[in-house]
């Protein structure tokens, strides 16, 4: 159904969309690339929410060259009007003959409904190209889209014996520069970043994205957008003199019950929450980051709260450094979880890739 | 003073001592070629202790295309009768006229003695070709030659999050086949397999090699062989019922005091060493293994001894593989170390090597 370079362009529109990794939260990462007689006319990708999508920028570069041409695009043509018009009318207009998504969108408002529209202008449609590579381009905003949830990695730093910190709560630092800088790379491509109050109390963390920490390479025009920063914050421990809020960029705090006592800046919401055993329900935090558009959530925290989220099967994947060190039993665990008697039900998850990032070696594992 | 042929034949000779990695012990792992008009006329290796060295092969090979030619060998001929006659004298003999070696033998029966009766007889002769590689090969027979220890390899295996069994102590099975398949090959190569009397007392291990469980190449006519199976006793813990001694194959119990309320297979060997805070002493035992021709000590342990090892700086390198498993804060830890107070101190190890083995993932270090 697909030749060689079907797959081809819709490699490189795959390529075009990720450069919007660092830009378009809430919107999804699209490619596009419009192609009459076997040469690329026209090339685009989504950049920012309320901009043009990767079709209008594909066209536009075509221009008349459209005409009778293929546009190969990573995720279906929208059908509605949105902040911008439907992008499958753009394609119609435009007179391309054939249209090469590698997958439906899982948008309710599209779900098929932007094929079917080209279609019925005459247009030959197919999808399903490359599908799995356009679905790790939005894992989070599909995970968002089908399950009402973002897509969640629990990033932690270890000794090569598992220890986060040593007994009396040092970890500066466990791993070196280049794996802290990598982890600014994470950050910045997060929609949201997520601990808890003990973390942000104990380290005074920021918690935000450093531009002179990591290399990223922004659209042109395109500033450096600072994740949502989120903290459960279950017992109203949080003091407005932390470094995190001399920032000034979002910051959600997940409550039981309201703080009062303080005066917040503008940039602080709180958002009072359903309990569990006492403490802020995480799955009830992560509905709320989704309804908020929230594709994506790098949850940094202790061992604690990554205890519980894994607990709770909220996490998406792992991304553990490890440092080569050994610093004993003493030191402080990965993750606090319910003590478990049976091998069999232990949380088992699948490694995917490990890098040597400097000194220390970067594990990624997803959850089964 | 190298050319680019001279490394092509020396890398040949190293691969070929790769073949005694099973056999040789306590003897280095040769490696010999023999090089006529650009041409490889004889090769060989050492196969076993007392059996011929790896130019005697080489020479039988090339038998008359000797005269004349260059001898590539991974480490100087011996010159001193051993359970052999002196390689040099043979070389001479033979008429080879240039000896290239990577590397000096330290062994202070040889030290030099080798190339300088080479040059005696008027063959000309060089050293230091490959020598770190060379060195590689047989890193357990110099450091007993060189400090008079045995090479220590702690093996280890864990959780992603660090932890080697459950709270109740269930361990079986943390990785999967395909690891457990790899520590075979490393108990192969090894001299001995040490371990503490929990250790065998609890999982009532045979600590064998398994021919069934690996994927060995041995020399032809060669058997497996067993390393020799060590274990600290303290405490006079072990019984002659266990697992381990129901395989005839020598077994050294080191002790801090002689048992003579059993009755031992005759394979076994009590030795009483130095105590050091009422326990055997780690490096007697390891200086003892040494005096006894131990090159390479693979060291599966507990927690406990594995930390008093990695305490006293008794390990070489550190092979851990971690599974794609999270176990929690109650499961048992990698190392028993005496808390550590500042990060500075904390023991630092070098990353040498990251391997995917099945589900599994194999990290290599060593101590710095």
């Amino acid at each position: 159904m697909f030749t060689e370079l079907d797959h081809h362009y819709m490699n490189i529109a795959i390529e075009l969309a990720k450069k919007g990794r660092f830009t378009t939260t809430p919107n999804p990462n699209v490619g596009c690339v419009i192609v009459k007689d076997n040469e690329i006319v026209g090339r685009g990708y989504h950049q920012l929410a309320g901009d043009a999508h990767a079709e209008v920028y594909a066209l536009r570069q075509a221009a008349d060259n459209a005409q009778g041409a293929t546009a190969y695009v990573t995720l279906e043509p929208c059908s509605h009007h949105g902040r911008t018009p439907p992008c499958a009318q753009g394609l119609i207009n435009a007179g391309v003959q054939r249209v090469v998504a590698a997958m439906v969108d899982p948008n309710p408002k599209v779900a098929g409904k932007g094929l079917a529209m080209l279609q019925q202008a005459g247009i030959e449609t197919a999808y399903g190209l490359l599908e799995d590579e356009a679905r790790a381009l939005n894992r989070g905003f599909l995970k968002r889209m089908e399950q009402g949830l973002p897509y969640v990695t629990c990033k932690l730093a270890a000794s090569l014996d598992g220890k986060t910190a040593l007994n009396n709560g040092q970890s500066k630092w466990i791993t070196g520069p280049l794996a802290r800088r990598d982890v600014q790379q994470f950050r910045a491509q997060s929609c949201a970043i997520l601990t808890g109050a003990d973390t942000v109390i104990v380290d005074d963390a920021k918690l935000n994205v450093r531009s002179d920490e990591c290399d990223i390479e922004l659209p042109q025009g395109h500033t450096l957008r600072q994740p949502v920063r989120v903290i459960i914050d279950s017992q109203n421990r949080l003091t407005p003199d932390l470094a995190l809020f001399q920032i000034q960029a979002p910051i959600i705090i997940f409550r039981t019950h309201l703080d009062n006592n303080h005066q917040w800046p503008h940039f602080v919401e709180q958002i009072e929450l359903p309990t569990e055993q006492t403490k802020v329900s995480c799955r009830a935090a992560l509905k709320e980051l989704a309804n908020r558009g929230i594709n994506t959530v790098w949850l940094e925290s202790g061992a604690t709260l990554a205890g519980v989220f894994a607990q709770q099967q909220l996490i998406d994947e792992y991304v553990v450094y490890l440092a080569p060190k050994l610093i004993g039993h003493q030191g402080k665990s990965l993750f606090n979880l319910p003590e478990i008697t049976m091998m069999e039900n232990v949380n088992q998850l699948e490694f995917t890739d490990v890098t040597q990032i400097g000194d220390d070696i970067r594990v990624t594992a997803k959850t089964c």
